[in-house]
């Protein structure tokens, strides 16, 4: 888990397209390529951004092993190609839009510039690491918009997709978790390890009672107790609430019980209306169990006193979606934009270099348009729909702020990595600014992306060109 | 991705568990646990088992480091519990299902004994590992099922759960894969890397055939061209030819073109015609662009001429389903068998160490009931419906074999790790043996699994004993 990121994870035909551009000249020139995505996860109507300090870093390391070097001379790769690759490292330009940051289809969310076979090398890891990180903390960011003030908890490593259960606790943590179970991940990235009891310890004991007594003296600082191996209000809440007793006469306490099975509403309000009624108020109610953003919104919708959510597939596999669908397209080629043609428009790219304006309404809320326009270009004063030309909308005199910065320049960070808090903080301050019909489960509202006439121009003058009889042969 | 299985790739429970026995003085008491699934994943008939070897090897290596026990003091844990956990290792026994094997919910397919702390430390990786693979090997051989004998190529990295594209590739290739766009996973587990061309090579050149010579001369022993970037059937199919037709004249050959996007199985038709005509008729053709199970089986209904499946997000993630809810559960404590009660009797656990037994018809094929029994029983000749206790069936007479096997003693492997291959050969062994009706994707036959009758009896036994007043509590 650990970045492994070198020079072969990537695409075998990355390394292939490699050679014929080295053997062609073309080492060192440079190109620009964007990064974004065309479909919104989970049929919602935002995203978050996530992962972007992943792949500064993997880059900063970037390099083919010697090893690695060693296996590509046996797959039939050229000995000086080769030779070129050992010393290949990735020295480009990137702007990107920053983790965290809430972001729509079509927008380029992260812009490479550089030495065209690195930066089509590099276009495998770059896409790895954003469509799962951005998928997951969209998720997550979907589930804390319904948890309220509730601690949520990432429990998912045991059915996470293999290693992919690290960076899902980072994900995770930016769209607004608050803790994971994960001990390597919360180690790795320094979040808040959280943790209960299983079954088994109970089963192990044989006695329920006599396993909470042992699990409360070994932790008593954070003791959270499964009360439904056996029976949840028989037995389970009873023997709870005599341990917190018990805690509370040495001058501790108990944290919270916790409900794993059946129905977690009726649960929660009989096992709240349990300890209350045994002077344990301050025991928290904790609960999982296949949890999701409709069933906590569900279980809140029913005032269900939970407390805390230990939520765990759906939230590290990105349920049902399971991939964002993003994308790594040709914007400039020997200092010229370019575009992808494609019969259907909505797959043609936008060429050249290029800004992502967001534009802001009085009240300070997000209007719910963002701009794509070149990079050299003012904000847009109006703005195209980006495949349905007859639309337009004016946007002079509308506030904005650009999305993309520099982040990276001569293959070196633009500065130092800013902590994981930050990410998460920005996500929580953006999603305010995002009004609600945009955060709603059931057809949300469109967010308008759109893009500067003169994009639009550029973009029909390489398409135009692009038709004529014999260039595209 | 390289093992980073070590102690604290766990959930923080599992630490906190081991504290308490720790504390307790059952350090060394030995512990069994089963690792089983409750739903066949896709909707399907089957599962195919995959994981298992690198279970293994994460278990041999298995370990605390260094930092980690000393980020664990930063967490409260007790200095003479570290110091404990800082020697652990792996010592245990472990049998198991082979590595292809087809299985069914319920039935232990993996059962770990040794000291219950360590045991219940490795249930996260034990879970994280098998979970992952067994789902990805399931989905690749569904795809196998409908390729008949086309190449199927994991082309996933992009899209994959950020590092799991790495098993991803290993499993799809136990599931019925041939090869690996994924260079990493490739040199990793000793994959065939396979590749192609992208859209942006021929944009940087800006001229399609010009793209198409210059990739031809640097990959002449495999060269597989694109030719949807401008007008398939205009320029790329015959820039293809003229390709090929240079390709020839050197002695070379072209090995395929590659179809990514529109409707696959009218391109295919037409470019396998124009290719005909051409007198290329050893050029194949390959396709890729969001392709699964389904739309493979109709574009091979609709005799669609394609010799090359590229297939992505949908292998490497599992889709729709992301997760096998693969379990792990406490089956002997203190020499005693123990179970887990539930309500739902379907979530009750079997008791003691057990054996899988499946039986076999006359003909060879399976005849579609694996049984459960005690590991010291002979092959049951009754089976009793594990959850529909009415049900029973006689298998008096029927051949069966056993599918559980010793794989590691005193935490040290029987026998050297198989090749992956062999692993590969027995799924597709297996799956043949498997009639039609439990592979069928619409409303597949409910493959049976019953329990033996003194199975059956002594989780009866336990259920009563536990649900005796005082016993729960």
């Amino acid at each position: 888990m650990h970045s492994e990121f070198t020079g072969t994870y990537t695409d075998l035909y990355q390394i292939a397209m490699g050679q014929a551009l080295y053997r062609d000249g073309q080492a060192g020139r440079r190109g620009v390529f964007d990064y974004f995505f065309r479909k919104l996860p989970f049929g919602g109507g935002f995203a978050v951004f996530a992962g972007l300090e992943e792949v500064l870093a993997a880059l900063v390391d970037w390099r083919f092993t010697a090893e690695e070097i060693d296996w590509l001379a046996g797959q039939g790769f050229d000995a000086s190609y080769l030779g070129y690759l050992r010393q290949l490292r990735f020295t480009g330009e990137i702007s990107a839009v920053a983790e965290g940051e809430v972001v729509f289809p079509t927008e380029p969310l992260l812009c490479i510039e550089g030495d065209v076979i690195a930066a089509q090398l590099v276009e495998t890891l770059v896409l790895n690491i954003l469509n799962y990180q951005s998928l997951v903390a969209t998720k997550a960011a979907r589930i804390r918009l319904v948890a309220g003030d509730a601690i949520l908890s990432e429990f998912g490593l045991r059915r996470a997709q293999g290693p992919a259960g690290v960076p899902a606790a980072r994900a995770a943590f930016i769209g607004g978790f608050d803790s994971t179970s994960n001990v390597y991940a919360a180690r790795r990235y320094g979040l808040r390890a959280e943790g209960t009891m299983a079954h088994a310890f109970i089963q192990w004991h044989g006695n329920e009672l006599a396993a909470f007594r042992a699990f409360a003296a070994a932790r008593p600082d954070n003791t959270v107790l499964l009360v439904d191996t056996y029976d949840t209000l028989g037995s389970g809440i009873p023997n709870a609430i005599t341990v917190a007793h018990e805690m509370r006469a040495r001058g501790g306490r108990l944290r919270a019980i916790r409900l794993d099975s059946g129905d977690l509403a009726f649960f929660a309000r009989r096992a709240r209306a349990l300890l209350d009624a045994a002077g344990c108020e301050d025991v928290k109610i904790a609960a999982s169990n296949q949890l999701d953003e409709y069933v906590i919104r569900s279980l809140r919708q029913q005032g269900a006193p939970i407390d805390i959510y230990g939520v765990g597939t759906s939230v590290v596999t990105g349920q049902p979606d399971a991939a964002l669908d993003g994308v790594y397209k040709l914007a400039v080629a020997h200092g010229e934009p370019r575009i992808k043609i494609s019969e259907s428009l909505a797959k043609t790219t936008l060429p050249g270099r290029k800004q992502v304006h967001r534009y802001i309404a009085g009240d300070g809320q997000f209007l719910g348009v963002d701009g794509i326009a070149a990079q050299d270009e003012a904000a847009p004063v109006r703005l195209v729909h980006p495949f349905e030309e007859h639309k337009s909308m004016r946007t002079a005199g509308i506030a904005s702020e650009p999305l993309l910065r520099p982040v990276m320049t001569g293959g070196r960070r633009v500065g130092a990595p800013p902590p994981l808090a930050e990410a998460k903080a920005r996500a929580a301050a953006r999603l305010v600014r995002l009004p609600a019909e945009y955060l709603r489960f059931e057809n949300p509202h469109g967010y308008k992306v759109g893009i500067s006439e003169a994009l639009h121009a550029q973009r029909e003058r390489l398409r135009r060109q692009r038709n004529q009889p014999g260039e595209g042969t």
